[in-house]
C-alpha cells in the first residue's frame, strides 16, 4: 500500500493525452504537476482502448496511433518531470486549513496542491459489475474484480465469473494456489485467446477445476463472508457450488466515480466550466477535455489540448498569486527554451 | 490578371497553419474550401517570418520547425484538395441577392461561398510606405511596392528607395533593363547580403547607377506620372532626380488591410466572437485564430485549430441547412475514413 503525501503546485486526474499535455502548459509557466490516473500506464482511453487504431485528427499529424501520441506527448512534457501515481483511483478531495487542495486515493496516496485540474475523460475505468443480489455486502470482503496480489489467494475456494481474457487467464493462474476453482460463464463460448481456453479445458479434463455453464443467482454468507454461490444451469437447474471468493471480469466500463462527489457542479455527467479559463464552479478546480462541458463543446483532443493552455494561464494566479503573467512564444522566448533545455548555450560574453 | 468566379462552401481568408487545418475539419462534415492568402505560398507567418524555426508547443511535436508544420498540415489536407488563391489580398466582401458572400481580391478573383471564414492571423503582410507627400497620387502607376514582373520596368528611368535584401536584388536586378537607375538610402550601411553590397557597388564604380545616400523629400509629376524624385543629402542639400518610377522596399509590416472595412465588429484591430461558434458579429462570417477575441484569448496555433474544429459544426448548417450533423470520430467512423482515403478495402461479401 502506498502511502506518502506531498506537496506540489497542481495535480491533475488524468493521464490521458490531455492530462499530459497540461503538464506542459503548466511547466511552460513554472507550475509542477502531479498526475493521478486509475490506468497503470500513462495515455488514458487512447493507450488503453486503441494503441494500436489510428487517429487522423490531431493537426499536423496526418495520422498517429493512440500509444505513438501518447509517447510523443511523454516526451515533449519530459523537461517537466511530472510525477505519476498510476493504478489508482483520485477518491477524496478537501480543503487544508492552508489552502491546498487534498487529493486522497483509492490506495491512501495523498497529495497536496493549490490547483486541482480534472482530465479525466469519460471518468475511470470501473469493473462492471454482475447484477447478483447483494452483491455489494461482499465487496471488498470476499467479492473481488481485480487480482493485486495472488497470495491473498492461496487456499481459497474460488469462483470465478466471466468469459474474457480476464477470467480465463485468472482461473489459469490462481488454480494452482486455490484450494479449489470454479469457472463460471453463461455460453460454452469464450472471448479469449484460443490457447488460454485449451489450458482451462485441460485443466477441467484433469478433473482440478469445474467449468459451469450456468448464471449466478445469488450469494449466501454473513458479514461480508462468502460461504457458497447458487446458480442455475439448463441441464442442473438451481445449484450451489461452496465458495468463499468470488472474482468477477465482466469487463470494464466509464463512469464518473469519485469525482461526483467532489461538491462540482455537473450537466449529466459532465462538469460545466467558462470558456475563459475552464474553471469549475469551484475555484482552484479546473476541468480540461471529455469530460467537461460548455456551449460548443466537442469532445476531441484537440479541444482539450486547447484548453489546457487557457486553463494554466488561470492557474499560474493560484499558484503565484504575486507573480505576473507575461505572455511567451516558445519560438522566440529564450526563458521558455531554457525550460524546455532547448536553448542552444551562448558564450559567456 | 487573374479573373475567375467560383462558386464553393467555404472560403477561408488566410492559408497559415490555422486556415490550413480549418480545411480539414470543414472537409470532414463535406465542406469545399478555397483559400486566399497574400503571400505567395500556404503557411503564413511559419512558412514566411520562420520556416527554419523550431516551434515547442504543438501538441505531440516536441519540436516541428514552421515550414515542417506547414508541409504536415498540406499532407492532412490534400484529401479534401482545397483550391488556393495566393499572392492577393481579400479586397471586398459583398452579399449576393441569392445568399452568398462575394469575395473580391486585389487581382480580380471573385470567389462566391456560403460561410466566410477569417483566418488572417495579424492581417495582411502589407508593404511599408516611405512618409513622402503625396505618394498615394503615383500609387500603381509610377510608385511600387513590389515587382511582379520585370519586363515592365525594361527602359525605365528608375529610383529604388531602400537598404534591405529586396531594394539591393531589384536594384541588381533590374539595373540591366532600365535607362537608369538611383539606389536612395539614408545611411551608407545596408542590411542586405554583403554579395549584393558589394554588386551594386561595382555598378556604381563602373557609372552603371548612381547611390544616393540621401532622403526622399517629395515627387514632382501628374496624374499618376512621375517625372522626377525630390532628395536632400548632407552633402548636397535639395536635389532632384529625373525618374518615371519608384520602387519602394522598406520591409513588411501587418495590417489588418481590408477586412477593417467589411462591416464587423471589431475590438482593438482584432474581430470578437463566441467560444460556441466563433462566429463575428455578421452570422455566416467566422474568424479563427490570432485575429479573433474573446475572453483568455491566446494567440496559439493550437487554440486556432481548436476554433476551426468547433467552427466547422456551426459552418455546416448554413452549406446544408436540411442536414443534420452527426458527430463522428476518425478512429471509428469509416465514413470519414472513406473520405480521408484511409479506410482498407473491404472484400465484398
Amino acid at each position: 500500500m502506498e502511502n506518502q503525501s506531498v506537496r506540489t503546485d497542481v495535480v491533475i486526474i488524468g493521464a490521458g493525452p490531455v492530462g499530459l499535455f497540461a503538464v506542459f502548459e503548466l511547466g511552460l509557466l513554472d507550475m509542477k504537476a502531479h498526475l493521478v490516473d486509475i490506468l497503470d500506464k500513462p495515455g488514458g482511453q487512447c493507450a488503453e482502448l486503441y494503441p494500436e487504431k489510428p487517429i487522423y485528427d490531431i493537426p499536423a499529424w496526418p495520422v498517429i496511433t493512440g500509444q505513438d501520441l501518447t509517447d510523443r506527448l511523454m516526451e515533449q512534457i519530459a523537461p517537466f518531470k511530472p510525477t505519476f501515481h498510476l493504478g489508482q483511483m483520485a477518491e477524496a478531495l478537501e480543503r487544508t486549513d492552508d489552502g491546498f487542495w487534498r487529493l486522497t486515493t483509492d490506495i491512501g496516496t495523498v497529495i497536496e496542491a493549490k490547483v486541482v485540474v480534472i482530465a479525466a475523460g469519460g471518468g475511470s475505468f470501473v469493473p462492471k459489475k454482475p447484477s447478483i443480489p447483494g452483491l455489494e455486502a461482499f465487496e471488498g470482503t470476499s467479492v473481488f474484480y481485480a487480482v493485486r496480489e495472488m497470495e491473498k489467494f492461496r487456499g481459497k475456494k474460488i469462483v470465478i465469473a466471466g468469459g474474457g481474457d480476464s477470467a480465463l487467464d485468472w482461473t489459469i493462474n490462481l488454480q494452482p494456489l486455490a484450494k479449489s476453482m470454479h469457472l463460471v460463464h453463461r455460453r460454452d463460448d469464450f472471448r479469449a485467446a484460443p490457447d488460454s481456453v485449451n489450458k482451462m479445458r485441460a485443466l477441467v479434463a484433469d478433473n482440478k477445476m469445474a467449468l459451469d455453464i450456468a448464471a449466478i443467482t445469488g450469494l449466501e454468507g454473513e458479514n461480508g463472508i462468502l460461504r457458497a454461490v447458487h446458480m442455475n444451469s439448463a441441464e442442473r437447474g438451481d445449484y450451489v457450488v461452496e465458495a468463499d471468493t468470488l472474482l468477477a471480469f465482466y469487463g470494464l466500463t466509464m463512469k464518473l466515480g469519485p469525482i461526483a462527489d467532489f461538491g462540482l457542479h455537473l450537466h449529466e455527467n459532465l462538469v460545466p466550466v467558462d470558456t475563459e479559463k475552464f474553471e469549475t464552479s469551484t475555484p482552484g478546480i479546473f476541468a480540461i477535455g471529455d469530460i467537461n462541458y460548455y456551449p460548443g463543446k466537442l469532445k476531441l483532443i484537440l479541444s482539450g489540448f486547447h484548453e489546457g493552455a487557457l486553463m494554466a494561464q488561470a492557474a499560474f494566479r493560484y499558484v503565484f498569486p504575486d507573480k505576473k503573467l507575461r505572455f511567451q512564444y516558445t519560438t522566440s522566448s529564450s526563458a521558455l527554451q531554457d525550460k524546455l533545455g532547448v536553448r542552444e548555450s551562448k558564450d559567456a560574453a
